[in-house]
């Protein structure tokens, strides 16, 4: 589904909603987006630039970098955002009291930069409310991501096609990789925060899944260089052991993210136990997982099942674990909601999110399955449709 | 040349040495680094985590994640960041007057809760020293890099057999991509900045090249999708074309940068006249690139002999055009110097930069080469060896 013109219009006035709505519980007057991310979300453009979201009136895009849009509403063209106040002037837009600056996603300097075009006024947040209008998609969003989920699924029944015996886990990302670009990915991995360093995803077979990553993945994976210590590490792929696959599902604007697992030759009882145990989590939270149900009843059922069936020591990870089991998805891998324990955040209808309940069993690698899922009036929906179980490489 | 553990430790007390002496000529008595790229600068490790760097006495590794390196000198295990005063005060650390942090490169959110650590200390810009030590590489920094760029020759090399008639540009940088990744490139550009987004890099052909991007490379491309609008556009490469590779030279925790053109069938007389003008630009910034000469001659030079050239309107851009000829590289693609006309930066010996003063012809598509030059006594010496011509696909 392509946007028309109104149709884009429409959509980020869907958008626009949300985000006034977040900026009135917070009492926030007004929002200067600069960051990518946020600037995407917006106008479903990137561009270098500001947009200036009012609780009243329109909202108005000060363009930097490119200058083609010009002639378009909205839009008003600046060489530095020192000239966005008197702009703001000119339309009789008066400067509110609270102004939302994104905290979370431009650094100190920008920040500082950006805050003295505002002298009298108060300067909060506003990551905050954008964050909090982001948890919650669109059905345009949902479509998005499902139009990627469904690419990422093409790609993942060619994964069996990728292998050749005795190839190393690098060697297996790599056609991976190359698969999904010619499917359309875009080989860019959109992620939030600084410490977050992923190329197109990560193959992780053996004993490698239990080497701890400096990054908040689920799973690590040692990499092959100090500088990306994450995911494979180039040692050749031998029976008995796992080979879990959790590569890029970004084919537009928005991603998908899935997690499946091959194997090479037999592996042991405990990898197939630990496996089923993944997936009945999934099924336990596709369950329950309706709106208004707590985030952190998903972490807590997910806890109760794994010491049901005594797997706690390498549920999340052995020698490391990570203390979250899933995470929103959108235009970047890690939105909200985040799934933890001390979550407070409760599900609403078209929450999109990841959820990825992985153990690593010590001298085998990794097991358990990830969805993408969207919270429906019947429970969580996934859009990542591929068999569960193990698969043979 | 592999670092064993003493040479690692030369090679960082080097780095310490270059960081102290900026900090000293900034007034800065410690700094506390956080960010990806410096934790790597400064520990050639990456950990989440912060490095405390004193004026006087060593530095302090406080680790967050992973916790396997807790048996190593200089390392404190940490949960949290709130706990650095109170180690610091136990080894015996005076908390100075005026403390870095990395204003650049961490979130306001990030420094606003680095900044409650030290309530007593006047906080300043810790990004400078560290962007001003990291601008002047050392030998083994350079030898990383002279091996980034031997990879990326070996795969310039085998762009011809890329090639496919009637294929595409994406596809063409699909298999190159692959051949990166086969020859060992990490498949991720670290990049300082945050409207600075892109793949493995990018190629451009025909009238792409004048599409101009919101990011801030010398060339733009519209991309596939709006919310990645840089590089191959997706359309068919076509007799009468050039076609700009310049894809990514990131093997290590280094990277070089390096560009060249090739055509497809025959190309107009301009297009060969431009490039031309490319490579006499570097030949006579390799001549007087000597230390104690002003970065901005470099532009300065390039600037006169396009002017005498007459070609102008297409350098650097055509619709829109890019204020600089080249960038410091390392760690990050874009690092310091910036090659500009106002650059207050005076060369030293041991910078490394990428120039790249390129051309876009309309309906041929742009020209123009990019090395990575290390500045020596005798001027400019290219790291990226390959041959400079425009080649035939």
């Amino acid at each position: 589904m392509k946007l028309i013109a109104t149709d884009m219009m429409q959509e980020i006035n869907l958008r626009m909603e949300s985000i006034i709505n977040h900026m009135s519980k917070n009492g926030i007057g007004a929002i200067l987006v600069a960051s990518g991310a946020n600037i995407y979300y917006t106008t479903l453009r990137m561009f270098r630039g500001y947009v200036y979201i009012p609780l009243v009136g329109d909202p108005i895009w000060f363009v930097v970098k490119p200058n083609i849009f010009e002639k378009e509403n909205h839009l008003i063209p600046i060489h530095k955002p020192e000239m966005i106040p008197g702009e703001l002037e000119k339309l009789g837009y008066a400067i509110p009291e609270n102004i939302g600056l994104e905290f979370d996603a431009l650094s100190y300097s920008e920040i500082t930069r950006l805050k003295g075009l505002f002298p009298n006024s108060q300067i909060c947040n506003g990551s905050v409310p954008l964050s909090q209008a982001r948890m919650v998609k669109t059905d345009w969003e949902i479509d998005q991501i499902k139009q990627d989920a469904m690419h990422q699924s093409e790609v993942y029944r060619r994964v069996v096609h990728c292998y050749k015996e005795n190839m190393t886990d690098l060697e297996l990302q790599i056609e991976i990789e190359r698969v999904l670009r010619l499917e359309g990915c875009l080989g860019f991995t959109r992620t939030a925060g600084s410490m977050m360093d992923i190329n197109m995803g990560s193959v992780i077979a053996g004993d490698n899944a239990d080497a701890p990553s400096p990054f908040d993945f689920s799973m690590g994976g040692a990499g092959v260089c100090a500088a990306l210590p994450v995911g494979a590490n180039g040692t050749t792929l031998k029976p008995g052991e796992t080979v879990m696959v959790d590569m890029s599902g970004a084919f537009n604007g928005y991603q998908s993210d899935m997690t499946r697992v091959w194997r090479v030759g037999d592996i042991p009882e405990i990898a197939y136990k630990a496996h089923d145990c993944s997936i009945k989590i999934l099924r336990a939270c596709e369950n329950i997982g309706k709106p208004g149900i707590k985030v952190s009843d998903l972490y807590a059922i997910a806890e109760k099942i794994v010491a049901e069936e005594g797997l706690q020591d390498y549920f999340m990870g052995h020698s490391q674990k990570a203390k979250f089991i899933g995470h929103g998805v959108g235009i970047e891998l890690n939105e909200l909601p985040v799934i933890t324990a001390r979550s407070k955040v409760i599900l609403e209808k078209n929450m999109v999110m990841a959820i990825e309940p992985k153990f690593v069993i010590p001298e085998v690698g990794a097991v358990g399955i990830e969805n993408t899922y969207v919270v429906t009036s019947e429970g969580l929906q996934s859009l990542t449709i591929f068999p569960d179980e193990i698969q043979e490489l």
